[in-house]
């Protein structure tokens, strides 16, 4: 009796926790669709869809507080321990992200609103483009690599992250010799810096949802860790071998 | 015998909450000082601060891990409810926001670097000053506030970065406008954006830690919430006298 009661509890946690699983997955798609919506915003010159992009971010904010109230009750009603603990943490620290990613779609998404239509024809579009790109392939490898437990595709993501940043840098090079050409420009040049600075910070977080594939897997929480540091922290028996 | 055992344990629990609460005040405290050292090393043309904030920030990273780890403790040993458990997962958002505070001061320190001593005469200086001050205050409110449970306090807290948030849009402004008159000036304007740009993110992030008090006080989650929906939620016996 007490063992089917116990096998009952055990089935009901697990279908709690794949709920917050599930429910993040889902709030990963559209945040990845906001952001991929926001560059080609840019991109196309079509600002069409910046307003159905500022629309979705209430279901952006609406989705981070519903998981993390599930994320809550979870730890009252089930007390979870070891990795079931460190997965409801975990989903409880991505959804945090992805709002957060939200809240850079939609910055990007007003910048392509004052920018307008043809006007921005030319700055750092191939940046922005490439850029773009790069940090929709990482937001999703990161939730892929949530959803399989793979580390190793989690390191890859961190490792995409410096390529962003490196770009990053060049673009803003570029474009602080476009402002200097042309003074008259820097009132659009400035929605650009803007928008490359969005770009770089969803690369961030997409960084930091990796984070917490290794933390769920590993227990190691490898925040503010180097490259080296994570990949030794997240597979420690190689590291030994070495 | 039982409830000298129970005892045992809410006195252990009680001195576990008070540790991971003084462990953020220490660290608030510290992240607090980084913020105005890196304002006093912009305003005062003496960069020397910089390098010990730069050298400090490590010491902020690694407060934010050990205070996260003494709370996940906590959910695995004590498995808190109600309150507690708010209180618990409030400190571990808290900590987060303050490493992100740390990271902002960090931030402005390269750039006082970038910019060097006498070389930054004049822009937006008196902004900066004025809005550094402000986001030291509001830091330290929110703390206070975290505290003594005081939700006038967070939400006085939450009326200022509105101020903040003002003051950044007319500094743009007047930055954008020398960026104009005076082209050759566009490098070293671009670092005093950087640095507009991290002090108005170090309001929002105290702003977040007011939102933490809410939620310890009152259990209601006002993130993405509107000053007015915020004093409702925080005060709903008002709310249902008017």
């Amino acid at each position: 009796m007490e063992m089917n009661f116990s096998q009952h509890i055990s089935g009901q946690f697990n279908t709690d926790l794949e709920a917050i699983r599930s429910h993040m997955m889902a709030m990963g798609g559209l945040v990845e669709r906001q952001v991929a919506n926001a560059i080609e915003a840019i991109t196309s010159g079509d600002t069409s869809p910046a307003d159905e992009i500022i629309r979705r971010e209430d279901d952006v904010d609406r989705m981070e507080v519903a998981i993390d109230r599930e994320c809550t009750q979870i730890l009252v009603r089930r007390q979870p321990a070891a990795s079931d603990l460190r997965m409801v943490l975990a989903v409880s620290r991505v959804v945090r992200d992805l709002e957060r990613i939200g809240d850079e779609a939609q910055k990007i998404a007003f910048h392509a609103l004052e920018i307008g239509g043809s006007a921005n024809s030319g700055f750092c579009q191939q940046a922005i483009r490439y850029m773009g790109a790069e940090v929709c392939k990482m937001i999703s490898g990161a939730l892929d690599a949530f959803a399989r437990h793979d580390v190793d595709g989690a390191i890859d993501v961190v490792r995409h992250d410096k390529l962003v940043d490196q770009q990053y840098s060049a673009a803003l090079r570029e474009l602080i010799t476009y402002m200097m050409e042309d003074p008259r420009s820097i009132g659009q040049a400035i929605n650009i810096l803007w928008i490359l600075r969005a770009i770089e910070r969803i690369g961030d977080h997409a960084r930091n949802i990796s984070e917490q594939v290794i933390y769920v897997v590993s227990g190691a929480d490898v925040r503010h860790s180097s490259l080296t540091e994570m990949e030794e922290r997240a597979h420690p028996d190689n590291a030994a071998e070495d």
